[in-house]
């Protein structure tokens, strides 16, 4: 067993490692600035040789989720550790007593869509957009044994939505991007109109370098794609619309290999089945680990 | 997807199923007639032709558990998809709001211990042995599409104990026996002492039966052995006393495969380091599904 996570000064804590498949499963806590509060992620680090630096895949999790989920569900280290993948799983919005709330799932905690809200009263801790596109990373590099040449970013849902849009907008930081079920169009489905019209506020125009669907129509391309969507999705119709992404990529020209899964649902019973698929599709792209 | 679930009369309730891996992961409730109340397992059916029989893996959870922390963080689904191995989870516990309980995390509700308690209060609905040995089997062996002569058994911590003394209890029923991390002797470690002495009452005599090495010394006898222990588990000198096991099948010429892991603790992210080799060591022994 090698573990390499050296913690410099007190920037952030472990506050768990768990031994799995071979490396390391932790959890780490540190002060966000983004976000003004404490934040919560996970780590697995596959056993790698000293000194080694491994590609790295960030996960974003949907609605309701918090790194726990995909963390004890997702079934993803067997094989990050036999690809030699680092996998980060962020959390989906600010916590804490002193975070501006709403009682409904789908917006407040829980529920952060990664975008840097400009509305009170959210725009104070609700900047995750900042948080994952900048700190985090800045963060992860400092302190974890990744190779920032290579990084793969999927999610899930919401999740989904903020990978597509997050790897939309830095052309060339990710040599990989897939998704789950994700929201293609925000602002096309109720979830996404109220969570930008809440975050960021009635001016519309505002909302489209939150939507993939909206980067993509006004020029900005991905390497390639990978989505997975099961059709027994109680989302798809009204929320997901999955077939707006397909449609697009082919009008425009953009490489994707969108997959409707007959018989799935939205929940991680789908996203086990699948996540294997993804991971060698991320692995293929960004190279051989130096294990 | 094939979906061969036929629920007779209203015997038992399936509250969920979701498709995973090409095969069915549900959940049932039924009354029943061992513990008076209510009971939920879980159950993993593969893609299978129409008619078909497969083997059967029982999995008995460690303490606090019900059936959802397996099926949720086992990652069994997809080599048992693989294999064609049914996955059958129930719970730890009678449960409802009439049946007795204590406040202790290691008796009472979630800590059954797989006995049929003799003693005041625990006798009415804790029947957790009867329930196991046989109504559990006869309602799946009549619902499920499972080969009976192909049953294997597992489990992990107090479940690891279940599964070993009830295939040393029932010669023959069993083709494959493994266990993760379990109490190899609750009469001689402070879980065992107290459940067995409150369910039983304190004639230690009547204890035998529900201890492995116990009923190993007194001649009975598993068809063969596959441990994993965690090297790390804190509950492993106090506790589950792994050497025990060791050392009395090495006198008695018990065969077993005892593998002690180092660095792994008694967490599901160890359960779920090694359940492909126990999946893969139940089907070799379980034999070719009719896949």
């Amino acid at each position: 067993m090698r573990v390499h996570v050296r913690l410099k000064g007190s920037i952030m804590e472990q506050v768990s490692v768990n031994l799995s498949h071979g490396g390391t499963q932790s959890v780490f806590t540190h002060q966000s600035e983004a976000t003004g509060t404490p934040m919560t992620f996970s780590a697995f680090v596959p056993a790698h040789e000293r000194g080694a630096r491994l590609p790295v895949i960030w996960y974003l999790s949907g609605l309701t989720c918090s790194h726990a989920n995909v963390t004890e569900k997702g079934e993803f280290r067997r094989l990050c550790a036999q690809l030699g993948l680092i996998f980060i799983a962020p959390d989906t919005s600010p916590r804490g007593d002193g975070v501006a709330d709403d009682d409904a799932y789908d917006f407040g905690k829980g529920a952060g869509f990664y975008v840097d809200a400009t509305q009170e009263p959210w725009r104070r801790h609700y900047q995750m957009r900042r948080y994952i596109e900048n700190e985090l990373p800045d963060l992860v590099a400092g302190h974890l044994p990744v190779d920032m040449d290579r990084q793969g970013i999927t999610g899930h849902s919401m999740g989904g939505h903020g990978a597509l849009t997050i790897a939309l907008r830095n052309p060339g930081r990710f040599r990989s991007v897939s998704a789950f079920s994700p929201i293609v169009s925000p602002i096309h489905c109720p979830w996404g109109e109220k969570a930008l019209g809440g975050y960021l506020g009635a001016d519309r125009d505002a909302w489209r370098t939150y939507d993939a669907c909206a980067l993509i129509e006004d020029g900005a391309r991905l390497p390639d794609l990978l989505v997975d969507q099961g059709e027994a999705d109680n989302f798809l119709e009204s929320q997901l619309k999955t077939h707006l992404l397909t449609e697009l990529c082919e009008k425009v020209g953009q490489p994707a290999n969108i997959r409707m899964q007959p018989g799935y649902d939205h929940s991680y019973y789908f996203i086990s089945t699948f996540v294997d698929d993804h991971l060698r599709w991320h692995a293929e792209r960004l190279g051989k680990s130096a294990r």
